[in-house]
Formats: C-alpha cells, structure tokens, sequence
C-alpha cells in the first residue's frame, strides 16, 4: 500500500494532526471531518501501524463492556446501544460474556482480559462491594446496573428496589390479591434478584398484603424455562395466586406460556408484569405488562462518565452514580 | 506492581515459556495447565504489558465478529456462541454492529476498526463477491451466513434455499393451498432474501402451486413490526393467504401477533413457519414452527476454520466452504 498520514491528509483537506485524530479516536474531531478523513483513509487503504501508534498513544479506541449474557434480550439491547453510543465517540467495543459466574467476573476485574482497551463497562451479577473494593487494576470502569453497589466505582442503574415495588403495586391495583414473585435467589450471588424481592414485599406491604412465603418461587438464572417451571409449580398449590410479578420478562414469557398451556385465562384468572420491556413483550399474546428502564439514557450515560474518566486520567474523582429512570408499561398481561 | 514471568512460573510450578504461551493465548496449552497459570496470575496481580507483547508476537488474542445487529435473537445467539468457542481457545471476542449497512460493512473489509485483532468473523448483508474480492486487508477472515458468497474467503453457513424449499412445502404438506411470502428486499442488499425467496419458489413448484406476487411481501428489515404490517397488508386481500413463510422468526412473531389482534385463528385459518429458531418461538402463543440452523455448529466450526487461518499464515489456501446443518422443527403455528 505504501499510503501514510500524509498521503491521507493531503486526500482528504486537512492537517497531518487532524488525520492523526481521527485514528487515534480522539472525540474532539467533528463528524464531517471524521467522515471525510475515513474516506480518505478508505480510498487509499491507508492502515494505520495499531500497535506502534498504540504505544505513541496510549490508547487503543477500544471499550470493553462485560455482560451476563447475551442470550438475555436485556442484555444484547443494552449491548446494542452501548456499541452504538461508543460509535459516536469513535470508540469499538469489545463484548465479554461472564455467564453471571463470580470467577469470570474476577478476571473482568482483575484487567487481564483488557490489556488491549481503554476502559471497562461492567454489569456484574455475582460480585459485592467488597470485591471491588479489592480491585487493584487502574483501567477505568462504569458499573451498569444495580444501585445497591455502592462501592469505588462510577456507576448507572435504576432504582430497582422503587420499580419494583410500583410493579407489585400495579397488581395489587388490579384487584389481585395473591400476588406471587418468581425470580429470588440464593445468598451470595444475585442483587437483582435481592432488590427485585425487597420491593415486591415494599409493594405488598404498601397494599395491606401479607408475604406468603410458598408464593415465592426461586430461579437460578432468569430463562423462560425457569419462569414456566415456577408457574407449574404456583399452578399446584392448594390456594394459587392470582398475580405474578417475574423479575425479567423471560421469566414472565415462560410463566405466560405455561398458563396458556394450562388453559388458565391471562389476565382474568392470573394477572402478571415481568421486568425489563424486551421487545418481544409487547408482541407477546397477551401482551406483557413490564418495568421498561430507560436502557438508551443507561447506555450513553455509563459511555459518557467512562471516556470522561478516560480523559481525566488518574487520579480519579469521587465515584459517581446516575440513576436513569424507568416507566411501568401497562399492557394486555394486567388489564383487569 | 512488579510480579513479572518469572514469578508467575514459580507460583504455578511451570516453565517461563509456559506462562508466556497461556498470556498470548495459544492453544497448545491444556486446560488444567491453562487455569493453574490463570489463577497464579490472578494472586500475583501479574499484568503483562500487552503493547509489547503484542509487537513480539504479533497476536493480540483478540478476534473480531461482525454482525448486523445485537437485537435480533439469531444474531444475539450466535455472538453468544461464537464467544464461548473462541474463549475455549483463549481468544476474546470483539464484537461489531454494523446494521447491515454497506458502507459499515466495507469498513469491515478494509480492516480499519481490527487494527487490534487476529481474525475476523463476519456475517455481511450487503455485501456481494465483487466486494470481497476487491478487499485488500490481509487479516485472516472467515464468513457466516450466506452459501451463496461464492466468493475468495473462508465460509460457513446453511443451505437457505433448501431449508425455505422445505419450509414452503411443508405449508402445503399441511393443506395450505395460498402460501404467502414475508421477507423480500430489494435488489443490492440481501443475499438472505434473495436465497429464502428462491426456495420459496422452489418449494410452491414442488406442491404444484402457482406463484402470486401478490402474496410476496417486503421487509427492509427482519423485524417484528415489519412482520405485523406485512401479515396487515395480506389480510387485506380480497383472497387473503392459508399459510406465511416468514423469512426469520422476528417477522414470523410480528405476523403472528397481528393474526391474534385481528382474531384470525391459527393456525387453523392461516398457518405460520418462521426461520431461525429464535428461543422465544417455542414459548409463543402459539410456539412457532421453523427452520433451524445448527448455530453451535456454525460457531465453533467458523472459530476453528479462523485460527488454522491464524496459525498458517500467509499465503491462504483455497477458500473452504463449510455447510452446517439445519433441522425443520414443526409446532403449533402448523399443526393442521
């Protein structure tokens, strides 16, 4: 190819400095000058030598962001926005699936992966507090997702434990007085699963309600499959609820889908709202009642603290925490 | 911190050499070996210096997949899959949006964004052959999706024509006498839609049915809303269809949800197939029958083709085409 900066350059109208701002990713660079540099780059097959400029720089215009699953619709939405919202600041993102498994959330971490990025989104589900408060490595990271964690870290959530709780109330309001939750889990991991379940005993509590513990149904991960599994199993008791709040819509779909199975009318005879607005909930029959929080506003956000971070360099400032806000989509799943 | 190699040999009882082989990812190193290593790493806070590394090897353990969109449940699945083979190797997985688009995609070819990575994994909609051919970037590559890209790289994929053959026979196996299309696009994007077109057509020719082009219907993407309104437009006909082929599942659940808000029972009255074997078609109501791709094989055969790329270097071989396999799954949205 033999093409270089300057050959781009020249091509494209501007300085050598500009050119160089492009390729290195730098935010300051507007868009038409962007775009004309890119062509440029792209008319002469220009390729930039990464890894000496990477040690010119210091930086490698990649972000990694770290998520449970992208089998989970949630996820690979927010993925999807992340990845785009990166894009407007000429930032590549790296995805890295951690099965929600507290050893692979380590190394996330730990930094070993992300010898290679500039800066670390993270949605944990196993870690606590104390874990990162252990953390040793520098790169700059913005946590994605439970407010509970407050810990070093920059971070953007909503306010889990309020959505939830104005879920269980929605049920409460119509009429239903069973009020059943699938989605707890264990100690240890989960603090989803733990803000989830104090809101919903804040929402039966706000509606004169009282816990009914064979009413609370655990699933270890936040499938369909577990969702219709707890459903057969609310469906066998003696006295079955009239209400379910699901954690995740997953859950809510695989309850929906085990209670159409069963021949039980939805919402006439069992209510339910799920959590998360995956798209597919509202093409659902019937459609899904859901939490839906406002995933575009946490992914620009969490972008945004973190290329401030990465500008910043160290030391950093006092962590800090967004909360992004949500809305409660009433839909086919609770009109009763 | 100043843990170095020799450290982290010592703490895990193995030679230098060994530590450096699991750090830059090959694969010649056993699981066990690889995890003593990775935990030895882990209590040392050892953190090599990746730049270096990168400029001694030449590999930075990072593959790139480029997919149209996160959103779309195939595609989520795949990526999924794709990072779990890849990670059975010790590469990470960076992940590319390019919402189909050309120009995001040429971006792809020209390997501006994988100045950082070892391989590429790329699904393109709309790119042809002449486009590969005229790439110039010589990191290795290999591609996902359609069979039809006769073109000079490395590729895996189904065979669409057959399976939307069987996919439209199978409509008409179950008495659909009107078999509509959902999913054509137009000329210059769509290697997909021109394939699961030509099988549709295939398919009727097999059932001895004539082809009525006003029952092939557009979607410019593969999403549920596109397939609400094209299923809208056909039930407008004055001899609306007894049966849909949607060209993925996404459509298949818009159409669906369009056919219960109008009381149109199914499948009695019109049957459905999608394509894809998304996870939430077999919780719909009712589940969906479809095509579905042997996407875990698809993943780890695309993986295992790019790193014997990786590893041979250059000059390639001949181009090797892989066709995965695929099953017809039939479900309640057929059963007639």
């Amino acid at each position: 190819m033999g093409s270089n900066l300057k050959d781009v350059a020249a091509l494209a109208g501007v300085s050598v400095k500009t050119v160089s701002n492009v390729v290195n990713g730098y935010v300051h660079v507007s868009a038409a000058t962007r775009e004309r540099v890119q062509r440029a780059i792209d008319e002469l097959g220009y390729r930039p030598n990464a890894t000496a400029r990477s040690l010119r720089s210091g930086r490698s215009g990649v972000l990694a962001l770290a998520v449970p699953e992208l089998g989970v619709p949630y996820f690979a939405e927010l993925a999807s926005l992340v990845v785009d919202a990166a894009a407007a600041h000429g930032y590549t993102v790296l995805i890295d699936q951690t099965a929600g498994a507290k050893d692979r959330e380590l190394v996330v971490l730990g930094g070993i992966r992300h010898h290679l990025v500039d800066g670390v989104l993270f949605s944990p589900l196993a870690l606590g507090v104390a874990d990162l408060r252990r953390r040793t490595d520098s790169t700059p990271m913005v946590l994605l997702g439970e407010r509970g964690l407050r810990g070093p870290t920059d971070h953007v959530g909503i306010d889990n434990i309020r959505a939830a709780r104005e879920a269980t109330r929605h049920l409460a309001e119509r009429g239903c007085r069973r009020i059943a939750a699938i989605g707890v889990q264990s100690v240890g991991t989960g603090a989803t699963a733990r803000q989830r379940y104090a809101g919903y005993r804040k929402g039966l509590d706000d509606a004169g309600l009282d816990l009914d513990p064979a009413l609370v149904l655990p699933a270890p991960r936040f499938h369909r499959a577990e969702g219709y599994a707890a459903m057969a199993s609310l469906l066998e008791l003696p006295d079955p609820p009239d209400g379910v709040f699901c954690f995740n819509d997953l859950l809510a779909l695989g309850a929906l889908r085990c209670l159409h199975t069963r021949g039980v009318p939805v919402p006439e005879q069992v209510a339910l709202i799920g959590f998360d607005d995956a798209e597919e909930s509202s093409y659902a029959t019937p459609s899904l009642s859901t939490i839906a929080p406002d995933k575009a506003a946490i992914a620009t956000t969490a972008v945004e603290l973190l290329l401030s971070r990465i500008r910043a360099g160290e030391p950093p400032e006092a962590p800090r925490r967004v909360t992004a806000g949500y809305t409660l989509i009433a839909r086919e799943s609770s009109a009763r």
